[in-house]
């Protein structure tokens, strides 16, 4: 029993270590994610959660937050949480709607929640809040997996 | 006949009208779109067509054009449609297919066209395809009207 | 204190009774519903669960479950939860991600969750279970909310 | 020239045959598309056309056409032309927007149309009208590939 409660924290110790190591490569490589000013919050096995500020630069011309904005911040975690294993994965269709308007100066939070896996695909639920927990847009994805990998085995710590 | 001819002609002259004073007031004010460099190529009433360029700043960590800069593209297009008739129109949902991958580089093209509008409620298709006419997304956004309108009368030339 | 804890259960005891005299009401109604099997197993405010058997005449060319009958559960599940609070209420758009097959035989169960309620506007989520506990399918579904009622108010106990 | 137009036509022969061999094939299995009367109007590839006629046993608790009736008239047409080659094909996910109610002995007609075909992934539009041609649903179906076949050779003509 013991032995295996220290296998199962060793396997989850080494899956979130593969996590740590995919968000902190993929982010580096990430210049639309960083020309947003988004961060990475969290990352874990199918899960990332994800922030961003709505700036000038972001609002439309109903001076609301472009709904592309708020998409590409939900997206942006959907696709660190599915890639999250150091399987490549990439979004093959995303749905999502709009539930209340974002404007300048909102700091949205998008939480990843990996909802299905089967063999190649997976479904991810995506919740965009709002700093007072208001409820911004519900985004869901449909990823397919690659053969590759995300980051070489080396840089898993 | 000649008189129902002159009015039809006169009443489309005005609708584009209204469409173009949509499309300049829109344009004026939305630092999103005017940030990522996408131009108005040509609005109609329910119809537009964007063009984006991918940037260095639009790929992501696997070196292709973000899904949320393609959608973003999209959604403009979508956004310009639904408000040609000069009465304000918000995005209820969206849904996108991604069909191949685009790299930075490419010229994207997003064309807009209604598929459906009932009372309040619209159904908007949008294509996007690179430079040499293969499709990137497939994007289908669902509106609803509101009572106010984008531009002031005085606006519409 | 004690008289705010008997007016939330009051509260909720009402709301619990107008959801059963809803689901009651439909149901005698759901003509679609009865004669595809599908029994209403459970309806709360914003939450619903139903059942439904795989019988031969809801096979396809695959013999598989046809899809539109997977979808068609899951989309009642929805309509009781919109409708749960005795304001009639219409489905905007659905989306549906299959996530794994079901066959002839297989009792199918559709949980249904509010996950947003703005104004007229309702976000809901159906996940498709089978017997095993086995993910079926994932649907969500946008709703719109009608002046109507569902049922009259002296149906409710 | 005249070899490249007989060898054209040719091919376009041979793929409506494989078409057509194809909808014979599902239909005769296709129990859940005969329960509900659904008929093939015509296939041909990537595309397919089938009727429906709203029974008593397909209204819902609000007199209306079922969502899920129309959506399963949608997907049985999207499945015939996604299947139309003769390689079998899924629905991964699909998108559903009602823009007007359907009532019982309403016509319903879908015509399906392949929007994007890239590698074992398709897009396919589905337009269901009533008798008078007003538009009740557009459906966008997602589908993927397999790697068996619908049809023996020898059931092509």
């Amino acid at each position: 029993m013991a032995d295996d409660a220290a296998r199962d924290s060793a396997r989850e110790g080494r899956a979130q270590r593969i996590a740590d190591a995919v968000g902190h490569g993929m982010y580096a490589r990430d210049h639309a994610a960083r020309a947003l000013g988004i961060t990475l919050e969290q990352i874990a096995p199918g899960r990332a959660r994800m922030r961003m500020t709505v700036r000038q630069d972001m609002v439309n011309g109903h001076d609301l937050c472009h709904g592309g904005m708020t998409f590409t911040l939900a997206d942006t975690a959907f696709a660190y949480a599915c890639n999250s294993y150091n399987r490549s994965a990439v979004a093959a269709s995303c749905h999502i709607v709009f539930t209340a308007p974002a404007r300048r100066g909102d700091v949205l939070t998008a939480v990843a929640e990996e909802k299905s896996l089967e063999g190649r695909s997976g479904v991810y639920d995506i919740a965009v809040t709002d700093q007072n927990g208001r409820g911004v847009a519900l985004f869901r994805g449909h990823s397919r997996r690659l053969e590759s990998k995300v980051v070489a085995d080396e840089e898993v710590a």
